[in-house]
């Protein structure tokens, strides 16, 4: 495996897989648009090679970070990229399986759940070759129903869950997290262009909230092909 | 009551009472974003002055709306207006509960329903001292509930349901919808400026559908302060 370490401009770097699952625009959204306290504890399910935690303990004070992944090369390269950067009392990287992250860590255990999970429904016609990348992006080992099950065994009551997703499966997600009372409090549209459809959802769901959820604004990538707009740029210079 | 006849600038006119519920932007939005078909048979469920189906007849081809209303008053108005109009071939109105809108008309006797309930809850504070505009906004007669449980009874299988609603109850109105197998197939949010939190939303279902939304651009509703977009400006202009 070719091993490429980044710098990602905050003072942290990210060790990744050339050729496997690298980081894009949706982890940076998602660590922006997740509003972490300092006194949350956060896990991130479905890790990766660690980025979210990384880019939280970044923008973040809070000192409690875990990462489940199950993908023994990525929970590899995210505590390569964790010990680089002198992060290790305030993340913990552990390999297993969504299904069984209550029992790993315990019920209840955080006040916060962020995930980036796999988009694609299993059945979706083209297969990746790679299987890293493949597992990352489609249901192959775990499905949305999974993610939404164990975050609400996870989290206390009131507590946070912050994700992103495709917005073409909004209905299913909102009814498979409002089945396990993560009611849908928050959300925010990405689209490319301002007159294009999205191509992105942000959520945060609260564990036994009430059901109102208010829609933000949208959130616009670019003002032409290739240039920024202020929003995104600000974002990325933080 | 004091009654107006107003011009709808497209060869129709509308008959409304000065001080009770008049027809809003929501009505023409609804009515725009209704694909609706010349073989379809529509009905509009609490169909107030009869807005929604005189628009639809003025926009489109198809011959048979029914509008369903409660209120006796709405129901003499809404009848005014479609015999000022002559569309007594295409329109008929009837005075009764939605609730029991599928004993009206008969369970499966629809292609497509387009439907602007009430969007308040009931237990929401202020309550409006002119009955006739409570219960138009105000789910004091019926819950949404009982729109999408009787709109699911009214159509044939891959019938569309057309609506507009409020963005805050967004994550409920698609798990109603869906408990009914009204599948959330397309939907819209409407923003009164492009950095604006959307204030209405415009949801396509379809009975027996498949589980896929599509999410279309924003609608944005001024450029300045009472400066139409060009789509709305071209919107009121057809």
């Amino acid at each position: 495996m070719e091993i490429t370490l980044d710098d990602l401009q905050n003072g942290y770097y990210i060790y990744q897989s050339k050729d496997g699952f690298r980081f894009g625009m949706d982890a940076v959204l998602l660590s922006r648009f997740a509003e972490i306290r300092s006194s949350d504890k956060v896990i991130d399910l479905g890790s990766g090679n660690g980025i979210i935690p990384i880019l939280l303990a970044a923008n973040t004070k809070a000192k409690h970070f875990a990462g489940l992944e199950i993908q023994r090369k990525s929970v590899e390269l995210a505590n390569m990229s964790v010990e680089y950067n002198s992060l290790n009392d305030r993340i913990k990287i552990v390999q297993g399986d969504i299904k069984n992250a209550s029992d790993i860590f315990g019920k209840e255990s955080f006040t916060a759940v962020v995930t980036n999970p796999p988009y694609m429904i299993n059945d979706h016609g083209l297969k990746n070759k790679d299987e890293a990348k493949y597992i990352a992006r489609h249901e192959a080992l775990c499905s949305f129903e999974d993610v939404a099950e164990e975050s609400a065994k996870l989290l206390v009551s009131k507590g946070r869950m912050f994700m992103i997703h495709r917005p073409f499966r909004l209905a299913e997600l909102f009814c498979t997290l409002k089945k396990y009372r993560l009611e849908p409090k928050r959300m925010r549209l990405v689209h490319p262009y301002i007159d294009k459809p999205p191509n992105m959802v942000l959520i945060e769901a609260v564990k036994e909230g009430n059901p109102r959820i208010k829609i933000e604004k949208p959130l616009i990538i670019y003002k032409a092909p290739g240039v920024y707009t202020e929003e995104i740029a600000a974002l990325y210079r933080l």
